[in-house]
Parts: C-alpha cells; sequence; structure tokens
C-alpha cells in the first residue's frame, strides 16, 4: 500500500494549504490574539510570563481557526466568535502545559517546556488558570449550548489523556484503542472548537452536527499525521525534532502497525525501547526501518485520508462559499502536509 | 494577647459545632453524595478510582454546605442547589489534586495522597476530568450568572496558588501577601460557594453580595486556624499530624508572625528551617516555642475571630430562621475549634 495523496502531488494543482483559511480569518484572528495577550494578564507576574511563553511559540491557531471559520461559513455576523475562539486556544494552552508535565517532556514546539524552566508545579497552575478565563469567556457570550459543547469536551479530553496513561507503553494496544485515545484527547477540541462556531451563529442542528463531524474528523487526521511526522524526515523542517514520540516511548499509530505486522524479534525490538524503555542511539533509526518496512507511517496516512473523507463529505450540506472551501482545503492541507 | 473565644467556653453554653447545620442539610447532601459519586464515573476505570480515593477520606465537605444552605435560607425550593453544591465540591477536589501535586504533598487527610498512590500524571488529569465535570454540571443549572461566578473563582484560585508559589519560602512575607494568597486560594471558593446559593434563588443583589461577603470571611476563618492547628496539639486530634506545613516549608500567619516579632536569631532559626529547607528533629519542638513565646497561635485565633465577625454581620440582613442561625453557628465553630 502506498501513500494517498487527494490531488495536487505529481501535476500542476499546487499543493493545498492553509493560506486562503488563513487569509478568511485574518481579521478576527486578530482580534483572537489581542484577546489572548489580554485574558493571560494577571497581577500575578509569573502567569502572563508563563502563558506568553506558550502563546507566543508558534502554534498554528488551527482551533480557533475553525471556530472563527465555522460561525462565518455559517454567516454569524455578531462578536461571539472572537471570544469563542479566543476560549478554544486558552483550553488548548492548558491542556499543553499539563501534558508536558504529564509527559515529562522537555521540548514544546522545539522551544523547551515551560515546566523545565518554570517548574512542573507552576505549569499545573497556570494551565488552571488559563481554564478559568477560558469559562469566564464562554460565560460572557451568553450562550448556554456553547458552554455545553465545550465543558462536554474540557471533561473527554481529561478523560482521554488518563486513558492513554492507562495504555501508556503498552505496546499491544490495538488501533481501535489508539482510535478512543486521540478521539478524546485530540478530535473532541477540534469538534467542539467547530461545533460552537455553527451554535453561536444559531444554526439548525444538522448544521451544527455536520461541523461537529467535520470537525472531529479533522482532528483525527491532524493527530494521526501528526504521529507519522515525529518519525519522518519531514518533522525537522516543522522546527521540531525527529523521534521525539519514540523516546517518549508513546505508542502511536505507526508504532501499533510496526508491532502487529512484525516478526518476533521485531516485536521484541518494539517491548525492549517503549515498554521497557531501554534504547541505544541506533534504536531510532531501526525503528524508522521497520516502519518503512511495514508500510507503518504511509499507512497512517491513509487511514488519515480516510477520516479526511469524512470530514470533507461532512461539510457538503453547506452552500458553496469561500469559507466552505477554505475549510475543505484544510482537510486536504493536513492530510498531505507529511508528504 | 490572649485567645478571644465569642462564647461558649468555661461557662455551661455547649462549644458551637456544625451539627446544626449538618443536620439541615443532611437530605440535600445525600444528594449531593449521590451525584458525586455518579459524576465521578468513567469507563476509564483510574477516574473513578482516584476520585473516590478523595472523596472518602473524609472531608467535612463544608463548601457545598454552604451552597445548599444559603439557597435554602433564600426560600429556594428548585433542584438546582444540588447540582451547584456537587460542581463546588468538585472544583475543591480538583484543586486538592493539583495542589498535591504542586506542594509535593505525601498525605492528604491522613491518607496517603493519590500522587503518591497513582503519580503526579493522573492527579493532574484527573484534577482536569473533575473540573471539566464541574462546568457540565453547571451549565445544566441553566444559570449564567452561578457560571460566571465559579469559573471566575476557578480563575482565582489558580492565580492565587500561582501567587503563593512565588512568595513561598519567602519568610518576611509581610501578613498583608499572606492574606492576599489565602483569599484566592481558600476564600473565593468559600464566596463563591455561598454567593450561588442566594443567586439560584433568585434574590436581590444586596442579599448575594451578603452571602459573597459571609462565604469569603468564613473562608479567611477557615484557613486562618486550619494553619494555627497546624501547629498545635489540637491538630492530631483531627486525622492530621502536626508540623506539616513546617515540614513542607509553608508560609502561614503563625510563621509571618513568629518572624516578625522574632530575634535576629530566632528570623535565622526560621530562614534555616523553611527557605533552605535544612531541618533538624528537634527544629519543629522549637518552632512551637517560638510560636509560644511571640503568641503566634493565640494570635492567629484572634486575626481570625475578627473575620468571623464581619462574616456574622453580613448576614444581619437576612431574616431569623434556623438556617441562618446554623449559618452563624458555624462560624462560631469555625473560630473555636482550634481551642
Amino acid at each position: 500500500m502506498g501513500v494517498v495523496i487527494p490531488f495536487g502531488a505529481g501535476d500542476d494543482t499546487p499543493a493545498p494549504s492553509l493560506d486562503a483559511l488563513v487569509e478568511l480569518v485574518n481579521d478576527d484572528m486578530n482580534r483572537v490574539n489581542d484577546g489572548i495577550l489580554a485574558r493571560a494578564q494577571s497581577h500575578v507576574e509569573l502567569i502572563p510570563e508563563i502563558a506568553g511563553h506558550l502563546i507566543n511559540s508558534g502554534g498554528k491557531r488551527i482551533r480557533p481557526m475553525l471556530t472563527l471559520a465555522s460561525a462565518r461559513m455559517c454567516g454569524y455576523a455578531g462578536e461571539h466568535h472572537i471570544k469563542l475562539a479566543t476560549a478554544v486556544e486558552f483550553m488548548h494552552t492548558a491542556t499543553l502545559l499539563h501534558d508536558d508535565v504529564v509527559d515529562e517532556s522537555d521540548l514544546r514546539r522545539g522551544k523547551q517546556a515551560a515546566r523545565v524552566i518554570w517548574g512542573n508545579q507552576a505549569s499545573v497552575l497556570v494551565g488552571d488558570y488559563l481554564l478559568g478565563q477560558a469559562f469566564k469567556m464562554m460565560v460572557e457570550t451568553g450562550s448556554l449550548e456553547a458552554l455545553r459543547i465545550l465543558s462536554h469536551a474540557a471533561a473527554v479530553i481529561a478523560e482521554g489523556e488518563v486513558l492513554q496513561l492507562s495504555i501508556s507503553q503498552d505496546t499491544s494496544t490495538t488501533e481501535d484503542a489508539y482510535m478512543q485515545v486521540i478521539g478524546a484527547k485530540t478530535a473532541a477540541l477540534f469538534s467542539a472548537a467547530a461545533e460552537v462556531g455553527g451554535v453561536i451563529a444559531n444554526r439548525p442542528r444538522d448544521e451544527q452536527a455536520a461541523l461537529e463531524s467535520y470537525g472531529r474528523n479533522l482532528g483525527i487526521v491532524f493527530q494521526l499525521v501528526d504521529d507519522a511526522l515525529d518519525y519522518s524526515g519531514k518533522q525537522a523542517n516543522l522546527g521540531k525534532s525527529v523521534g521525539d514520540d519514540f523516546r517518549e516511548r508513546k505508542i502511536t499509530l505507526p508504532v501499533v502497525l510496526s508491532f502487529r505486522r512484525g516478526s518476533k524479534e521485531e516485536r521484541n525490538f518494539w517491548k525492549r525501547t517503549l515498554e521497557e524503555g531501554n534504547q541505544t542511539d541506533d534504536d531510532l533509526i531501526y525503528a524508522r526501518k521497520l516502519m518503512e518496512k511495514h508500510d507503518a507511517l504511509s499507512d497512517t496516512i491513509e487511514r488519515a485520508s480516510h477520516y479526511g473523507d469524512i470530514a470533507r463529505d461532512a461539510l457538503a450540506i453547506f452552500p458553496d462559499n469561500a469559507w466552505k472551501q477554505a475549510l475543505l482545503e484544510a482537510v486536504d492541507f493536513c492530510v498531505t502536509r507529511a508528504c
């Protein structure tokens, strides 16, 4: 099985990008960025310091972009999508702060993790602060339905992370169990981010459900491709180092596929390196060789492409406009960014 | 200066207790307890396991009691106070889980801390899960005003904890700075817990403000007396060990007073034991001697008594009934429980 590249490769069609979406949301996103800076303020200096470290570290802000674009595609002309998008980004930032503590990560987006500079304690507490601020902003929109969706997502994300803890370092994790984890820890926030755009625009339930499905499947694409990128040479271009997941002994889909398709000796390799954490310098190279041998990276992208198709179909009920086109292209971009 | 005991000591008046309040809220509290068990459920087994460990460890549930009693004193006859009280207890439990990670505590309410049994990672994440569940329950009540108050409290609590981190192990902390910390980390939730009772009962703003003030000042009483108990012999009766704060090098009001009133040699003792963390077996005994010498514990209780007076006066605008009497007695109980 080879990599499925939906379109644009090898002919004259330009590769899909996020540019159209970024340009459409640009004005709104500037206001979100202002909101992020304003709401991360506190007389307790450590809070803006730590929040700023993460906020300025060059994330793509794809989650708040989903909220903004969903609301706009639905014809929303009010102000509340700005606050909801800001709240979504704060929820994400809080999760990153807590994740770094949980994963004992040293790097985040190519920079030192906040916990390395300021300690686990401050990372936990500043995450809590940002979560509190996120809920305050949601309340300000007055939308109980948006609050319901986002508070549910907050619980599901945490539940997914606990689930991940309990399957961590188990190389015999099934693909289904892994999909359950990323459905909770990544896709839940993507799906809520998109859905609340339709909610705030007061669209009918079927359109809200379409956005929820679009976001959920895009989130799965995003995570699967992230997992593949961590083992592929392309990772270095994105300011990340190759093999972080391997060193942190994370069980991701490329590992799940390689383990299941591997020989007994190969399975022992995965057990030694990921379960027992006994790694030597050459192990990452060998891990990548095994993935190549078993098409684990290309098939991870192929799986992602499957969820990308679902995301695209979910949007089909919306009339065609520039926002919809940009959201569709975002799916293609997420699928192909590893190719 | 001696200990001020509001009343009941040395004559035939029985010592103030929480019994009247506990009895009045009993039926409601049983429903809260059911809600706590139900909402801490998850198919991810680690979640009810860890949540249950804390929930069953014998806390007094004073915060949800405040919500229940405030709502009832205001004549509330609906159902939403149960969900708000449950949400308040979940917010508190989440804070405890995160606190133990931040403080690196080994014990909580006389039992092993969750982080010792299940690790810091699970404690952070299960705390996040409970916080998400708390917000879900608040949303279910449909009260945006209660949501506003409790989400604000969540941010303030986290802010107070970060502030505490930045002043930690500074023996020259002023009483004002210390009061700012406990105003945020303890009093904010007490105040929100009481205020939302009035909000859900749809009482006028002056009554909501009275409950907010009652809760805030009761929270300060509660924390100050806790600080004194940690150094007093009475602590052992409450299932806690004496000197936890000393061993964890926490700067509390008894330390602030002893440090400021002490000689140069005594200040060096506090610096060595709390700032440098260089403690020997006899240091706790000497610390208690210094507190005795400078009336630091009795004056901490006297300070608590001052805030207790404010709490009582705040309730004065409410007509007299059994609920109000029980809430007033709760103040006296909190002030005198260390005597």
